[in-house]
């Protein structure tokens, strides 16, 4: 299955994807949030849809395409967990996973616009596989950790890498900035995909392309991740765990490092994943 | 004004407290949240109490105190933020404010059991000062700050120094843990403090002193660390900054470090703003 949610910003509204027809679900009345997935929702939505499918509005084309998941408690990312993006960041392969948070706050729509914040001379894309959390996990084995996964969603997590590396220690943040983690389009459930360690993702920049890569170079793989980040905190339902990007980032570009400007049109993917475009705009206050 | 939530986990209702009695308002209907918080929730409450203060019941004194904050969007955490404890850290007072994130799954009530986590040798404290923020807060100049700010509470930062220092990368990591986050026993509003430079806080351990500062110590005071945090991300209503901790924990002391183990008593206070107490125990599964 595929669920994703749609509408004005502060109106969103969840939505099912059949055949990239859109189907107004909010019948079901439970938007995808932490209780939604707690509660089996996604097993539950699925009956009610084969029961009520002809009762569902299909949702316009033109009408936005929202954040596929409702405010997660929080966003997880793994650091450097690409090879070729740690050497292309002067960086070690780390012996253990890297982690840092980015503040929900920072989550957008998959074709809203990057707002390049006020003060910015370095904003940085980074496509990247996520993993959206479908149970409350702490402490759980690898082995096991696969059920506690709901399925996965297309993220770009924008960085700020003056904000990041040249401010102060850690690197939250240059990741929190608003418009900075647009989420989907759509979250696939786990059940869709044969393999997630096969799924080639990309990024262009204006057309040209940026990243390009497949999650078998991943260093470390989801169960491995969903198991090792609940020894150190409890994943609640709806939590989002974004698995590392790829080589390529403007960071890392020789001569020397390209970032980004008002106008640039920023498209990426994964497949199974969908994807989606992001027009650079200034801030204006 | 002094709000507090009370209850069992996951029943929690909130409160105001009078004189150290604690006034029942779930008959306001609204718990302290991000939309409590950004409907100008304190003063419709306070006049809401007024007119209904009679029918409200009073909380028995046996009832578990809760955290005094609905699920927060985020936690930011300020490093290194009072000069003696960057020594004891070995490390440089900082240019400007370190951040990093502790994961709102760590929440728990001030008076709660700190469950020490699986695997964990070096758990340890930080009493800190939790400013509470009232409205959403970016691009906020430092001379308007404090009209954002909502209140303040008492935090115990607790951090797991191997997971923080020893295990890659990003701070976070050591700071997640269930049970690492005691708030409370109440927020204070603002107007309530004359100073807020000028609170003493302080840290026992089994009754033994060993954090007792000013925040007058404070290398970045309130109004520059609001400020300065939404030049890089959003705050929401109800989001907490954790100022920092002074000297005096566990990793700093001589001529070794000291962890926290099953039994210890914790307690902690800062004028105005309570105290609370903590006792440590193993984790059992």
């Amino acid at each position: 299955m595929k669920i994703c949610r749609f509408g004005n910003v502060g109106y969103e509204l969840p939505a099912i994807l059949v055949d990239n027809v859109r189907y107004d679900v909010s019948g079901f009345k439970q938007d995808y949030n932490e209780r939604f997935f707690a509660d089996d929702g996604i097993t539950k939505l699925q009956e009610w849809f084969k029961a009520n499918k002809s009762d569902c509005k299909i949702v316009d084309e033109k009408i936005r395409w929202a954040a596929c998941i409702d405010h997660p408690s929080k966003i997880v990312c793994i650091g450097l967990n690409y090879a070729d993006h740690a050497a292309e960041s002067n960086m070690d392969i780390p012996k253990e996973p890297i982690i840092f948070f980015k503040s929900t706050s920072s989550i957008v729509g998959p074709n809203d616009d990057l707002i390049i914040p006020k003060n910015s001379i370095k904003t940085d894309w980074e496509v990247e596989l996520a993993v959206v959390i479908g149970k409350k996990a702490s402490y759980v084995e690898e082995a096991d950790a696969m059920n506690y996964v709901a399925g996965y969603c297309l993220h770009n997590d924008y960085s700020e890498r003056a904000f990041q590396l040249e401010r102060g220690g850690q690197w939250g943040k240059g990741k929190s900035c608003d418009t900075f983690a647009p989420l989907g389009p759509w979250l696939i459930t786990k059940d869709e995909i044969a393999d997630i360690n096969k799924l080639r993702l990309w990024l262009t920049v204006n057309e040209k392309m940026m990243q390009e890569s497949n999650t078998k170079n991943l260093i470390f793989n989801i169960p491995f991740l969903v198991s090792y980040l609940s020894q150190f905190m409890t994943l609640l339902p709806s939590d989002i765990i974004s698995t590392g990007t790829p080589h390529g980032v403007g960071l890392g570009l020789k001569p020397e490092p390209v970032y980004l400007k008002p106008g640039d049109i920023v498209e990426l993917g994964i497949d199974y994943l969908g994807s989606s475009r992001q027009i650079a705009k200034e801030y204006v206050s």
